[in-house]
């Protein structure tokens, strides 16, 4: 059985901000979520996250989750927290005295999952009271080390603080990774005293108590120094977010789609593309967007959540998209918005296009049926459909609900039925 | 007492332009500026500029500026130029001869003030008659060595002409900025002579005179490598650019702005942005811009100079702002420019929204008030007010002064009053 | 005599692409093209591409260029596909013996000119049967390593799946570009055979029988490790365009174009530019774009092929241009789609300008004329023509054949002429 505990009680101080430190986003969505989803591909029976400051807020961004919240009150340490998050779970780990506690701090939104789950099995195979994740750093300023004995074993781990001058030399650091045997954890917990230079609980002390009662304390040591960056600020946000930006560029790249400038790539969490499709220099990619097979995106290009692009589509040159479907063979190529809209195959979206979606109180839905044409400089005003390989003349404003039926062809300020079309409007009324 | 001389005579060669070196804009403004602001945060009292190639395209940079010209005609070396700014202050240090006489190359742009603030009181402490800045440098080459005595104390300095191979191998090197005590100067500038590779009269000769002399020269080695770069090439100015920005850029991050992608956030000087503003990718904010907190910038920005946006505005996607102030919450979000606006609070502006400011002769101001609503597409020909709550069309041309009064709704092209509203226009006749 | 022969027939299996991977763009223009250029450079007197994969399209995406095809039917190996490209130039060979045979991999687009002029220098003075190129590389993972003997002499040459781990350390390689004596190639090529870890005829060994021969086996060594980096994957790909990118960018820059922002400024193969002009952040400029002295250019700009701008342009915040000609002094500043235009001196296009070159069947030009004035918003439907020192209003759409005459002034929609100027247009039927 395992059983994840996750620490999002701090605020964050040195971010100087109104948010929690776990809500900042990263590629967009919370830091958070991303411990969360590395957490969860690791399928824990019970998954525990301890809260603090303004825990309504984070709790309210991941509805629908399946989290047992706990709330530390008060911020007395890391241990102090950890020891929230077991007792959350104390029935689970009375049942089960030999289950798994993984703690893991909140702010490590770039450990990977094999990196725990490489933790974890460590654990099962030394049978280990604790198991801690550690890692050599170039620098190690900051962080806690890890003593070790003449034989290897973790002795000791010295917070920044507290160390020594022959101790700061010390290159191997605690990541704020652990894996504890659910029984034994309240027992050293119980043990460990505040008597540091910050006056806490730390849950570092809790791993000291278990080396110094005998008990196995194992470690693993993550081979990539870039894994284990925390978020203590908006500067090492920025840093992490490049290095995850980077990590995600190049797992795109690896299945087959072009980048054509990385540099000028940003592709949040969660983005689908599909092979042989090219990516130009100046585009941003917001999570969840879907992309198919040999489109081409870019350069000056914003995808928005809820896009979804069919295989062969094309949009480009200062165009964004949000919430809309466009099909196959379909494209924007210049200078529009398309928000809330249907864009069927075969479509050509003219330059300076807006879909007008909001009149100021609602946001309406435009569908532009396949083989349409739109001319450019349009005004689509929603709800609006342009029927199948209709036209719209240039710099013509469609108002809503006058629908251009399929085949039909409408110009003007407002825009008047030139030709009536094949087909019927809905609601030329 | 301190005077400043700052040497702005050269030519820059390197550069291959027809524009004084010093002049080429650094993040908005001109290299000379950037030193100019660092040297006059140490509170000179009389602050010297040599200039010499195009010296009044240099003079008319910088208007009403608190500055004595001096002109060097003829370009005989740094100590010559030097020499012209002493003169320029003759009167000043003949009557204090005591005073610090702080000499720096305008080439210097990265220069902190706290090194500067260094050196002068290195310089003070040491009572020397010299005082120079070092710095270690991991590849020195074209620098001019420090030269030390067995004692630590700098005998003398080497171009990198003049410079044998042992000589080239050291890595201490003179970065272009001295304080000289005001009466010593003369005495050594007296003596040297052009006897070098270039027939020049270094200045630093006239340092090396001095150490001769058995005065005291004293140093001050900055541990910054970044700061001492010099600008002599246009690749120079693109690397010192990217330094700057970056510096800046850390500067916002730790004053609680969110940066989310540095490598794409170009922020020129003297920008301000509040707490909790969020700058999204591709994002260009020009020298003077202010932005309030809670505001959202980007993707695809560019605010231009004279722009001010209160707290909570939202900019972004294809957006350009010239001279302009956006009110509390208002929007701007797609595919528009705003030049010569006053935009009030809560304000809609649609997408595609052009703001019409130039006739061809002429620039005007727009005025849209509080909680109106800009529909999509229209075009405001300015001059013209959109009133308080009034509602344009999508697609409608405002024409000049056909005010749209509080309340009122305007449609078409050109726009005329489907709605009269609850104000009243100015100028509708 | 020089023989050139390209080695261009894989697939290019870590693409994950179904183009070929001398196909894939760099920077432009396919792989291919950019070792053809360098390779044409020297003056070969006959140029033989070998092709294998999609053959037909590699050799179509070259039209009327002057290459002899040869076709690597079945995939044997390196020396196998040489050969190909030697028995395609058997008869200038036969008649030459001594030529030289400059055999290069397609997929290192990042050799310099001077790289394999000294390559076949070499060869010449050494009168040597083989020259190959090396470079010592820091990490030279995956590279055959060069084997040397106590004289130096190249002695061997392993790849890496068939070296030691003592040779796996050498970190000089082969990179992939060698000189024969034609008539030497054909009789080492008669003695190898596929007895390696891959099964495959490698044309290293070719090198290797020649040393064993004990005829003459020369090398030069590359400095420059960037030079030698081949194009494996999509992840190769993007860094050897950044490699290129920056080599191109510092060319504009040392003869005098100022760039601010490299990062940002992407510009591929074959752009020229004036001196003087600047490049603001956020910019794409295509192959075969020219742009004059004095521009100014950006940010946010795309410049697509068939663009010329003549001096003193100005484009910038939103613009895309495409295969058309700009004059002196004009400007496009906001928001503008240019396609297929004629645009002359002094002519001031409006914010949100649309020239409507595609009515869904052809591509029509737009002219306009000297010191013209498009109103902000304006739609241009071709082909039609602006006439010189004409104004469009606001918003106004001038449809096809609708040309404004000299002087005159048109304005909405659809445009219709305020004041008849002093020309004529040439169709308003």
């Amino acid at each position: 059985m395992l059983v994840s505990v996750i620490l999002a009680a701090g605020k964050g101080t040195r971010m100087r901000s109104d948010l929690p430190k776990v809500l900042h986003p990263l590629l967009g969505v919370p830091i958070l979520e991303h411990v969360l989803d590395t957490v969860e591909a690791l399928g824990p029976q019970l998954k525990v996250v301890v809260v603090g400051y303004k825990h309504t807020d984070v709790e309210e961004s991941f509805p629908g989750r399946d989290i047992r919240w706990s709330l530390q009150a008060d911020q007395l340490g890391t241990a102090h927290a950890a020891n929230c998050g077991v007792e959350a779970a104390a029935a689970e780990i009375s049942a089960n005295p030999d289950a798994q506690v993984l703690v893991v701090n909140g702010d490590l939104p770039l450990l990977r999952v094999e990196t725990l789950k490489a933790l974890s099995a460590i654990h099962r195979e030394a049978d280990a009271a604790v198991t801690i994740l550690t890692c050599e750093k170039a620098d190690p300023t900051g962080y806690g080390r890890i003593i070790r004995d003449a034989q290897g074993r973790v002795r000791d781990i010295v917070e920044e603080n507290d160390a020594t001058e022959a101790e700061k030399r010390l290159r191997e650091i605690n990541v704020g990774a652990y894996v504890f045997r659910g029984g034994a954890f309240l027992g050293f917990y119980a043990r460990i005293g505040r008597d540091n230079a910050q006056g806490e609980l730390y849950l570092t002390d809790v791993v000291v108590k278990a080396a110094q009662a005998g008990t196995r304390v194992s470690s693993f040591k993550v081979a990539d120094e870039a894994e284990v960056a925390q978020v203590n600020s908006r500067i090492e946000l920025a840093r992490v977010t490049d290095i995850l930006r980077t990590r995600l560029l190049d797992e795109y790249m690896r299945s087959g789609v072009t980048i054509y400038d990385p540099r000028t790539t940003y592709i949040e969490k969660g983005v689908r593309i599909g092979r042989d499709t090219h990516i130009l220099p100046f585009t941003m990619i917001e999570h969840g967007v879907e992309i198919g097979s040999g489109c081409e995106i870019g350069p000056f290009t914003h995808l928005r959540p809820g896009t979804r692009l069919d295989d062969g589509a094309s949009i480009g040159n200062f165009v964004e998209i949000k919430n809309s479907k466009v099909g196959h063979d379909s494209k924007v190529r210049h200078l529009s918005y398309v928000g809330d809209g249907l864009i069927g195959q075969k479509v050509n979206i003219g330059a300076g296009t807006i879909f007008a979606n909001y009149d100021g109180k609602v946001k309406s839905t435009t569908v532009v049926e396949d083989e349409a044409f739109v001319g450019s400089g349009t005004v689509l005003v929603a709800p609006v459909t342009v029927g199948k390989g209709a036209i719209t003349g240039a710099g013509s404003v469609v108002l809503k609900n006058r629908n251009v039926p399929a085949g039909g062809v409408a110009v003007g300020v407002p825009a008047q039925l030139l030709k009536e079309g094949k087909g019927s409007s809905n609601s030329r009324s």
